[in-house]
């Protein structure tokens, strides 16, 4: 006999990518970002870290609600603060679905929207990608109470214009969470849309471009009515006071950030022209990783053992759609130089060649249709 | 038209106690620790604050469990980390209570535990307290899903003996989660119980006793399959890096504890002999507040609201069985001082003399019949 309701005791749970504990991989699995966060941060949480922790936080991080309105061009009372993204999508998918509700969202994305909806007891309804990553026609499920976009969207890094998420929205009955943790590294977003839409939620993170995935730091921008509803749902006391400084220095500090975003981009231009080089078909990237593919499943499984073997951790997918390709985060060039020479060793040493070499070069061309 | 569920819609969200931003106040309201954490954790933090805050934290916070296992004289499986045990609240109630299903707690007690019934679209079973605190006759109702009992209780300050718990233990049919926030406070507590009672979850934290409210860490300690279901019920990254760093601290420097908490049992005492002197029924607290009874309704809110004109804040609670009672976290010896002073100041000179002595001398023997 369990004690567990029966959705929790049939689900999986949701795998996160291996964070080894013993620090001798160059670790290209998780989207994080190669550069330290602002030294502003550092000195922030070293300020914050004083007799008041023995105090409860503010629980509505009424200074960072005020910063990230500021960086966002919106309101503080537009903005939910979270112990990271995670913690929002939690909220989200309590605020406004319920057992048997339908939660749509586009495959192959986040695998965190599946375990939430399971987690509810909502039926999870993935809608197929298009093999160039736009947006899935059948999309617009009647009675969907929540709709996932991650945008840009991972595993892929490709984008959805603004323009067709408007018409998305407005075609929609329940709420459009717009999942933007990595719209740092692209060249459209779609945060203004929060102030035409009423059903639009877009979510931020410090995690990937402000280089603090370890603080669990994260935003939902939408208009007043939902923030203060879904306020009901949120823990209390859910951000530290820690974070909280740490959050308002990040924010504070758009130099670093803008730094650490171009390099990014550069090395993310160089990462995908080798790859295309070595023969695979690379998805445009719009993020701060970079999304290709192989072959076969057999050489893409292969690739990254051999990898692993070599204490370079990338991200496989053992799921259908996506394990046929390899996503590699975008660290920093000297990283990215050693995965690539590790990549054309195992190629030429270890026969993979043929295996990887695209064989269908001519749909690589209509494998990805917007133009950036 | 909304958005929401139908019971986020209906819910009025959990209050939490005032945290005034000004720092203007002595604030006795929250039940804060009113010393400082110790100095090794502020040192935790600091070492802490590097460039690794670009990597996302060990999912299952392995170093913090094996610290907390040693502590709680149990083992890494049984225990999980959460951010705060509102965190390990919420996973509790989404893992094991599903709509329409019944949630119990005797009443009156920690209000989040109404909170967490409403937002699974659950139903709240509170079950009146007898006039001693004692357990409810009630408590164990055929069906329950969860039952939660704080022990030491809040607002009471009172503690249910270990062998009343193992007994209803013995009765229920679903999970019995005893929230021990409070127990280091006390002179026993149910944390040998998770061994022998495969459906007892007993929640721990450090905002307590360990002065850390503002870090947000708490601990569920139960057997291995229920600790391994409800992992899948939590974010992945739940807790960030610098609370990590600062809980192994916390948790190793058992001196520092243990002097606070007796520090704060010694001003316990000479506030709950105080306010009885003053003529007040006090319960027998076994926590860092003292909760006391005025002689109406009336006098409790004047009390209140004039001791918050004079800048110090202490609990009132407008609810039924608890509406002339108020409840003061035990703060310095000073800060306790200061509140007497004011309070026997207050009495004297706004002319409430008469409406706060207790009328029911005799019946006070009789409210609290555990012997400690």
């Amino acid at each position: 006999m369990s004690y567990f309701r029966d959705n929790i005791e049939r689900m999986a749970g949701y795998q996160p990518g291996e964070q080894p504990k013993d620090g001798k991989y160059v670790k290209l699995n998780t989207n994080e970002n190669p550069y330290p966060p602002s030294p502003k941060v550092i000195d922030a949480i070293k300020d914050a870290a004083n007799s008041n922790l023995r105090l409860y936080p503010d629980p509505l991080a009424t200074y960072v609600r005020e910063n990230a309105a500021n960086v966002f061009g919106t309101k503080p009372e537009n903005v939910l603060v979270g112990n990271g993204s995670d913690d929002l999508l939690t909220i989200i998918i309590r605020s406004f679905a319920g057992p048997g509700d339908k939660v749509v969202y586009p495959y192959p994305t986040y695998m965190l929207y599946k375990t939430l909806a399971e987690l509810q007891d909502a039926i999870a309804c993935p809608i197929d990608f298009p093999d160039d990553y736009s947006l899935p026609n059948g999309i617009s499920v009647k009675g969907a109470k929540v709709t996932f976009v991650a945008n840009p969207n991972s595993p892929s890094g490709t984008i959805i214009p603004a323009g067709e998420i408007s018409k998305l929205a407005e075609k929609m009955d329940g709420v459009l969470v717009l999942d933007e943790a990595y719209a740092d590294f692209a060249d459209s977003n779609c945060l203004t849309l929060v102030d035409k839409y009423p059903n639009i939620l877009v979510l931020r993170t410090l995690s990937k471009s402000y280089s603090l995935a370890g603080l669990r730091l994260g935003f939902c921008i939408a208009n007043e009515a939902i923030i203060q509803g879904m306020i009901k749902a949120k823990d209390s006391y859910n951000v530290d006071r820690l974070s909280m400084a740490a959050a308002i220095a990040a924010l504070d500090d758009q130099e670093t950030l803008k730094r650490n975003v171009a390099g990014i981009k550069e090395t993310r231009a160089f990462l995908s022209n080798s790859l295309s080089e070595m023969g695979f078909f690379v998805y445009p990237s719009q993020s701060n990783f970079v999304f290709f593919r192989c072959s076969s499943v057999f050489a893409a499984r292969q690739i990254m053992q051999k990898l692993k073997n070599r204490k370079i951790l990338i991200r496989y997918f053992d799921i259908p759609k996506a394990d046929d390709c390899l996503r590699v985060t975008v660290g920093t060039k000297e990283e990215i130089g050693y995965f690539l020479d590790n990549l054309r060793d195992i190629i030429k040493e270890e026969g993979l060649s043929k295996q990887v070499a695209v064989k269908r070069k001519k749909e690589a061309a209509a494998l990805y249709k917007y133009e950036h």
